[in-house]
């Protein structure tokens, strides 16, 4: 096969690409600095032997120790709380946010729409057998479900609660985010839910 | 001048119309039902009889007695508190929201970015006066500043807790709404705010 | 029922409004100055007398005399070439672009992409007859069918094609527009027909 | 530097790649297949090794042969006739198109909007060279300039037009590709050149 094309082919599989941009990206290849595309090649190859995922927290790092990655080896670590997030991006953005002290859970995905096992998709079990290990072992008191606030989302929210049920019977306290305006949000384009919440959470000046 | 073109350049003057949709909306006038249009020219012009401003909130209301609105007027409502929001739109959407259990106060738009004096763009004075007023005759307690989460939001928010600052001085407390994920809101595009909130004002489930 | 309310549900009528831009055109109406709004109203009604459709080209026009618009009445006017065009506002592009000497004829849509008779919704009929007519009494040579080219102006055309077969055997000649770079066009989002269209009418600079 | 935001850097660089989708890239490349990333880099590296532009076109190619591309080289091509384009992407739209028979130029992008010297950004003494060889020795009777009907794009055009006046005093033909309705094009949202052109370059139907 044609080279272009095939290198067209494999760019499509990058997140988000159509056809003309995975050309664009094999001609911009083409003709970039010699420099720059071996710095990326070479990253690439760097990313794949030294980026694992964590065997407790699923969330990719380059600084894997014993299988683990450097938040969840530190012995300093929060325990008491788990922040169960959706996807590596969404960790990177608590993380930025420096607002979460706990440590974090990776699920991999949101729960597919039309398919009845969720748990062939996203690490359900794992969260479980996680949370119900570090129970005892780790002072786990609370598992926040920071999920985006969309139908995908929220389904998969009803899924993990339904699963942590036994676990919070035991006295696990589940969570969610709180709603309110985000950044950018008009009061016009805003649903009951929202402002209900963004009313109730309100924060009085000092 | 031409009845169309005419037509035109009165629909043009509607809010977010330009050029093509205000002589669309001229095609369509010309051509709709006889009934329908009769309907539209009635339904203006009763507008303009019944509904005005109420004297107290200056929100657009059809039922004004003694110059103000039949939330006004209720000796029922609950006026400790007191919701100030941009526009007639927002303050329909706490209304349907049923969450808000006091009072509110129209503001008339948000303060203009370039222009110094927003006093005379927005009812500043107005809702100070009010503010004084109903602490002492009232029982006002709370002055919640519920703008949209945009910079002009922001900064209107800033200049009425200027203003306010006498009255909070005197024991009334100025808050703003909660922030929070609003429905939609996907993580991967939270601010270090919007995450911040969300996570410190979560709920644990029962 | 609340008089917003039910101009909301008036406005709601217009083309391309939505449920929120309708109530903001109610809020708007109900808060202009009382000179806009007598204007609007006092036009809205001269529009419903003085303009009609001309019985010949269905084109609506405020200067109907004997039933004709002042095109379609013009004694100079060139009666050999007839543009037809979707709807008015078609219409007035090729007014002011002022490259068609002809006639016009407006369809009053596109052929809808389910119904199996397009002569219901459209002036099929009428363009046939007045093509038939204008034959023999005005010394119509030509009919170009001026549609968009969109999916359902290509359905059309060829419904139009169809029903003009007998009079083009009798030495009508039925056109289409040229195909070529719009402007704005760019060569790389554009399509085979597009470019050899294009390519097959360039034009050599002097 | 972490690898992570080593490789977000580097693909930041691919054309109309922002932060975030950077970063997607390569939590993408971290965890797709290992045989499918394998692939990505070889056909990167194959790709450097074996596409190079093409002596006299200028066109990226597998298929250089004494530095020329097997277009150029083939001695049945056309050579009376040479399209002019802005980038491979537009050629590549042209040879599937396959509406053009002779040859291709890429000028390597438009001239920018603010710099004096276009020449340093894009081919045009490069082009004129190659006109003016041709004509004598390859019989070239017609340059095309192909190009997006943007104000770039006519900017571009301009400047091409006056560097090629002298060889166009010596017989060679200059011209423009044809403007009309472009597919998806809407009469309504048309402007008067393309309405004029289309209209001219009318086809009839058989």
């Amino acid at each position: 096969m044609d080279i272009l094309k095939r290198l067209q082919e494999l760019f499509k599989r990058f997140p988000g690409i159509g056809e003309r941009q995975a050309m664009r990206f094999a001609y911009f290849v083409a003709t970039a600095d010699e420099s720059y595309v071996r710095s990326l090649t070479e990253a690439i190859s760097a990313m794949r032997k030294e980026v694992r995922r964590c065997a407790r927290c699923y969330a990719l790092s380059e600084k894997i120790v014993d299988g683990k990655c450097s938040l969840c080896l530190n012995p300093d670590t929060d325990t008491s709380i788990l922040l169960v997030i959706e996807k590596d991006a969404d960790r990177e953005r608590f993380v930025k946010a420096r607002t979460h002290t706990g440590t974090y859970f990776v699920l991999g995905g949101l729960a597919p729409a039309i398919e009845k096992d969720a748990h062939a998709h996203i690490r359900i079990k794992e969260l479980h057998a996680l949370a119900e290990r570090e129970m005892s072992s780790a002072g786990l008191s609370e598992v926040v479900l920071a999920l985006s606030a969309t139908p995908d989302g929220e389904r998969t929210e009803a899924i993990l609660l339904n699963t942590l049920r036994s676990l919070q019977e035991k006295g696990l306290v589940v969570s969610v985010l709180g709603k309110g305006l985000s950044t950018g949000t008009e009061i016009e384009y805003s649903d009951k839910e929202t402002l209900t919440h963004a009313l109730r959470s309100r924060i009085a000046f000092e």
